[in-house]
């Protein structure tokens, strides 16, 4: 089984994201997962907005965040993101921040496949199977 | 003629709305003026919500802000809105953001009816002309 | 030992802190959650920017969220907040939030105490000792 | 005399951008405009983060902005900004965001040079005067 597709996407720290305390306000870090996974899933050739088209979103269902070093302002991170694991009707993903080579936080999130109209749990839409299967690594 | 109806609403500035000059991020301030203003559609009998849910949607055109003094963590601050213009299919408000008797921020935004679905510019509701003209306060 | 304070705090969702998914997107739980811990500590009669003021911060070192049910505009949820644990360098703290009785979203944050000005992980203060341990539930 | 500096961000629309709407929140324009400022001032050769170390900030005096046509998640904008007028204590920008071609939303800012410790407005420091010159368009 091959490792999974690792995507990246750099980022430039803006003036909004700080906060007082001087360094980027906490909850912005989620908002940078989110546009790696985003990123990862076009990459998959399934951009974000094609999947809302097929009538199902992809929930959040937990995150988890563990903040080693603040980002500043002006700063250039790079957001990694990969599947961790991938189920029929759940999702996970593993994030990194780096500033350079330097961890500045890391975390997942896991997803559920929900069709958009009910708000009722599906299983991963047959056209999808296949492109996920392989950013998670798998043979398919 | 009487005034507009003036409605106001009480906030506590969030830790995560400011940047690090220590003050409430600018752009934070169109979120409060957007949070007063639905309060006071609502306070028409029409919380907005229910606008949406006619096929309609209040859509931004313009705004205008004046910032005198930065409100700061912490502080508990009050929005008031009124409307400024009625028209066939065009509606403005005005806003004032206050600590205690000071004025912060003042500003006003100009909004367009559109329908939801093709975004095209429509008439104002028919069930919704009577009481945006009360808001107005115009004699209806 | 007595149970940890619970402190509460009621907010009305914003239509800035929904996405185009049509509910309040997950980020903003973190800013919520923010909302309650800084309502605890001034319950505790130390509101946060008097820490500050004593030339500490209280940095986010790690976050969890698990998202059951999702808030959307207009609402009225309630953010419940109360430390699970009270360490020398380090607070964990614990958050539901609640529409009505129905429990959308809980969570927790760890959090270490810092020298503003070097950045380094210090002890709790002096003068926070006897409050925090009485949010926690200790007998001090 | 020249025509103004015009610098161009290019931009990608995050989900978290988006609003219940299905579009960019309005709030989030300023943002834009203020990534597209600070690289105009990175490009006169004074990252924004120094000008800072020069103990002024560059705070926001007014805002205006005009909406003419919404950006929506995954689409690419271009954000550009010029300095349109340059006095001893004041400064100001335009900004124009377009996607492709269209012109999407236009606006300026004002801006006024203050001293961080004491908040008091002041004339733009001497270590400035000849950049900004510059960037505006006139011979120094």
């Amino acid at each position: 089984m091959a490792a999974p597709v690792r995507h990246e996407v750099d980022l430039e720290v803006r003036y909004a994201e700080t906060d007082q305390m001087g360094v980027v306000h906490h909850a912005n870090y989620l908002v940078w997962f989110e546009l790696a996974r985003t990123h990862l899933c076009a990459a998959a050739g399934h951009p974000y907005a094609d999947i809302e088209r097929l009538g199902v979103i992809l929930m959040v269902s937990a995150a988890e965040l563990r903040y080693r070093l603040p980002a500043r302002y002006g700063e250039q991170v790079r957001v990694a993101c990969w599947v961790t694991e991938l189920r029929s009707r759940s999702l996970s993903f593993a994030y990194e921040v780096r500033r350079a080579e330097e961890l500045l936080v890391s975390g997942t999130t896991d997803h559920l496949w929900v069709v958009r109209d009910s708000g009722r749990v599906c299983s991963i839409p047959a056209a999808l199977r296949a492109p996920f299967s392989r950013l998670a690594g798998e043979s398919s």
